[in-house]
């Protein structure tokens, strides 16, 4: 039986009324409006949809996506991939962006950046540059993004899959080079550092699919060097196979020993058959149809529940990013939580049913005593008290154990 | 062809007479004595054997076999495994050590220790303790070891099979358990600094089988952590087959990065049958009888040829020790350059072709000029020069280009 008494917490609220007297013997109603852990998903076509791009029924159809989005989700990952977001040196898309984050954070959601640093959709105006321009662009590129979305992305995958940085061969690329010179260490140590200069107060992450000691004695070589890492993403692309709930084990309790927080920053469960073991790369897979099956929908809603279960019983991690909300975005694969036709799969309603249902604290009714004060308990994040028609939001923490409220 | 350029050198030497005048237009043989490069051997029976606790037949076939390892050999690896260095705390070893190191110096060996720091093998006493008291037992038995044996063993494999040993789970140990709580990084630091502060001038190694990018990985944090590392040792125990070629190469690559020597620590190619793949750790591998046969040999010194060829034209490599000389050590494996009756097997012969064949420089007869000059070209290492009945010695290296000779 799994326990997640570490997800939750208790406090007292001490309730005023306006003229400072005791809310006494009173009926209060207390819900949880938010979740503290973070419950995320990638969907980048919010960016035109945020942008009013889309038309008729394709905007129709981003709206129940979204609707249906914001229902289970409180986080959401947003596109930065430098070539894309930079195509032209010096014209970054920087508008769309920021329409895009600042409509996720008008409904509610926390917003990560990803990625600022990999050698993946690099631009490739990089390459007409030497190490130290790569580098000088990197770190400016680094500096300007995350001061100019500082309060709408407060958070950022800041390097994304270092291991295979320096030795990833597949094509030359401004990124691999630079780690090639520098190491993975001071190159890690750089953009981090620029980062953390542009906004002090941000939480960045480093990423990487490389769950194996290697990526693990990375960290370990990071922190030693005294890299501030605030949490350690991992990837869980199940393309080719659910990971299992021993697997999944054995990785959290290697990476918890550093006692930082671990994101699974990039999870996908895939609904139809299953990607051959031989692919190395999962981008070398490439497919014109990959269907999702009545059959792998209900095994995809199954094996999600478990994985998502698994994590949020482990006390380190925090946040769990799905990829992507609708099929057919990366790979092309049946991966989402909608088909591709606008139809929500199994897989929705059972997570639905864990992170707003067994996961959440529902409306309670509650007396006060003659002291105006109820304990409350509950699921961590945030809560909404009313009485009658008057209403005051606390949030329920770890730490914030005694709270006074006026009514 | 393979380029062995880097392993030679030239230097012009100016002999003179007694009397301080240019020996002119006079005949000097020259010859190679030793060299440079590291060809080495563990060979543990040479405790027993200095000690003299070996009689009769077994004696005889002794002196035969460090006959022939001299002839081959100028480094040989001494056993400190600390379980069996120091079976009862306080009661160490190091007499019988000191007399075999001493044989070993004295036929003009270089020695090295294996290892001082290690989760299997070590001292099983550890068990009772606390984990500051077993990194400060570790610590001290490396200063007693390091400073007790300098002068005569300045080489030592400080700490073997990091990357494994926080999550080593095989059996509990004591350097399992420092390893977990203070972390690879920083039992390296630690173990390092008690070696140096012991011996400022000792070459210090890491030893590691893994040759993943973990053990890259380490290295690199290690280094960044300040952690002096002298040469990286690589173990290339191949009883599972021969790495060919590409894979060496490729190692060697990613290794060379650093910019450190390599040493190729404990090499192996069996000359019975393959062990089956599907073998994870060597050593749970157990067989009563594990006979070489004549096929096996001859893949054997085929393959041997090959990776020391491989090796010895890198730059980087500056050693190779193979593990063992006799069959029937390690694991019972056919492993050896001598069948367990005594028998040389052809990767004798082999090796010594291009050990002190191709690759050494042998006798030379030449002309001096009228000043007395002559210039010399070869393999790097220790060197004789004749004239009738005087003799000089001088080592030929790659700073070393203008030598005086007094003959």
């Amino acid at each position: 039986m799994a326990n997640y008494e570490h997800r939750k917490s208790t406090a007292v609220l001490k309730i005023s009324k306006a003229d400072g007297t005791p809310l006494k013997n009173t009926e209060v109603v207390v819900k949880q409006t938010r979740h503290k852990f973070l419950f995320g998903c990638a969907e980048f076509s919010v960016v035109p949809f945020a942008n009013n791009e889309l038309q008729g029924e394709e905007k129709e159809k981003a709206e129940m996506v979204f609707e249906k989005f914001l229902d289970l989700f409180n986080f959401a990952t947003l596109p930065f991939y430098w070539a894309r977001f930079e195509p032209v040196k010096g014209k970054p898309d920087t508008l769309r962006l920021k329409k895009a984050a600042d409509w996720l954070v008008s409904k509610g959601c926390t917003v990560k950046g990803h990625p600022l640093c990999w050698h993946t959709l690099t631009a490739p105006w990089l390459l007409e540059m030497n190490n130290q321009q790569i580098l000088d662009a990197q770190l400016e590129r680094i500096r300007r993004e995350v001061s100019e979305f500082a309060g709408l992305i407060d958070m950022w995958d800041v390097i994304n899959e270092v291991v295979i940085m320096p030795i990833f061969n597949k094509y030359d690329n401004g990124i691999t080079r630079i780690c090639k010179e520098l190491g993975r260490i001071r190159l890690v140590k750089e953009v981090f550092a620029a980062a953390i200069e542009a906004n002090p107060h941000g939480i960045f992450l480093i990423n990487d699919f490389n769950t194996s000691v290697a990526y693990e004695i990375l960290i370990e070589g990071l922190l030693e060097a005294g890299v501030r890492i605030d949490a350690i993403g991992i990837q869980s692309h199940m393309h080719q196979g659910y990971w299992g709930v021993e697997k999944t084990q054995e990785i959290l309790e290697r990476f918890s020993r550093f006692n930082l927080p671990i994101h699974f920053t990039e999870t996908t469960i895939i609904s139809g058959n299953l990607m051959p073991p031989e692919i190395e790369d999962l981008n070398d897979y490439k497919v014109d149809e990959w269907p999702s099956t009545p059959e792998g929908e209900e095994r995809q809603a199954m094996e999600a529940a478990l994985h998502y279960k698994t994590l949020f019983a482990h006390p380190k991690v925090e946040a769990i990013t799905w990829w992507n909300f609708v099929d057919g975005e990366w790979l092309n694969a049946p991966s989402g939580f909608i088909t591709k036709d606008g139809r929500v799969k199994p897989i929705y309603y059972e997570l639905y049913k864990l992170i707003k249902g067994e996961w959440w604290t529902d409306q309670v009714r509650l007396i006060t005593d003659e002291h105006g004060m109820v304990n409350i308990s509950g699921y961590m994040g945030d809560y909404e008290i009313t009485c009658q028609d008057k209403k005051a939001t606390f949030a329920l923490d770890k730490t914030n154990k005694f709270i006074e409220i006026t009514l």
